[in-house]
């Protein structure tokens, strides 16, 4: 289970808008820190100022009257990705803390693979040229129906661009998170997120103990 | 000769800074122009406004402290590319106009993997994710030695944060640029750019000529 090639332990949090990840990403920080264990907390896209640069151009709900393409879209999110890694994820790991990242890659399989149709093989190539030997080793994704997800971010903020997709969209994206966490059953937990929040943090405890066994 | 998917013609001007670039493209578009030939001018990163935001993120001297990796400044000219494609280029070649396009993705090949000594493989692969049927029928290589154009760039202007490089970066995108134009010797064409004004808008209206007749 460890990254052999890095001291710390690489988690990321995946799932669609409304499903939690927020809460529960305070929830693992504070555990982890309880165990002593050294932590850093980052998302994507962003985590560094010019990763956060890229972010206001994928998520600003109207910087133009122009759409942005789907495959423009792919390439900001692996450009913000290849910055974020280099800048923060290696270095982090590097010097032995568990890296908690609020969506990866497995998100561009979802919202630029599922979402938006791109073919596969294409976001691949992406993910080997840029990450290389980085493996996550563990993904924890959220998982709740999606009237229930969406019905969650409605009442909170104007929505971001893509949190303004359609409710098929976010059907699609969820159904290639689920094909995913079957394919790759090893790496991939997914949480009932439908639950109320101390089930779901429940359920991550779960989690984060075994692989703290696994690691220590 | 002649881009059979499209009705247009594709004309890219390569070159390191201070070849020259911006004089002969308007000289190119007033050209064809005479020839009643419709005309579309843009330029890479760029083109559109999603692209220019894009321009801006790469070439602001200093967005940041962060030194931009070379696999982020990679995928950002391919994300500005891709959006540039889809909504200026190949709109422009349907409809019948010759595109004449200040810098393209050989661009990538002499800056990002000569310059930088990024892996050609990873640019052929997004070229071709990229491009896809989409190809430069004509590109006109301007060169001239670093020492030269550098030295008309200087009394220009702030140098953007790619031409504030060393010389020893453009000698290996020069390089880069004479390389591929001997292995790709039926679409480029080298202008001498040492020589006057005149005499190099002499060279491209030869090239122009040709074309111009392959096409008509």
């Amino acid at each position: 289970m460890k990254n052999k090639l890095y001291m710390g332990c690489f988690i990321t949090l995946e799932g669609i808008e409304g499903v939690g990840k927020s809460t529960q990403l305070a929830f693992i920080s504070d555990y982890l820190k309880q165990k002593n264990i050294p932590v850093t907390i980052t998302r994507e896209p962003g985590g560094t100022p010019i990763s956060e640069a890229i972010r206001q151009l994928l998520l600003a709900p109207a910087l133009t009257q122009e759409k942005i393409s789907a495959e423009t879209e792919l390439l900001l999110f692996f450009a913000a990705r290849a910055q974020h890694i280099d800048t923060v994820i290696r270095p982090a790991l590097r010097r032995g803390d568990w890296v908690i990242c609020d969506r990866f890659t497995e998100a561009s399989y979802a919202y630029q693979g599922g979402g938006r149709g791109i073919d596969v093989a294409f976001i691949r190539d992406l993910q080997q040229w840029i990450q290389k030997d980085l493996t996550v080793d563990c993904v924890l994704l959220l998982d709740a129906p999606v009237e229930l997800a969406l019905g969650r971010t409605r009442c909170r903020h104007q929505p971001d661009r893509i949190e303004a997709e359609t409710q098929a969209f976010f059907n699609r994206a969820r159904a290639t998170y689920l094909a995913r966490a079957k394919q790759k059953a090893n790496r991939y937990h997914i949480i009932d997120a439908s639950l109320s929040v101390p089930e779901v943090t429940s359920q991550i405890q779960h989690v984060l103990e075994r692989l703290i066994r696994l690691v220590y």
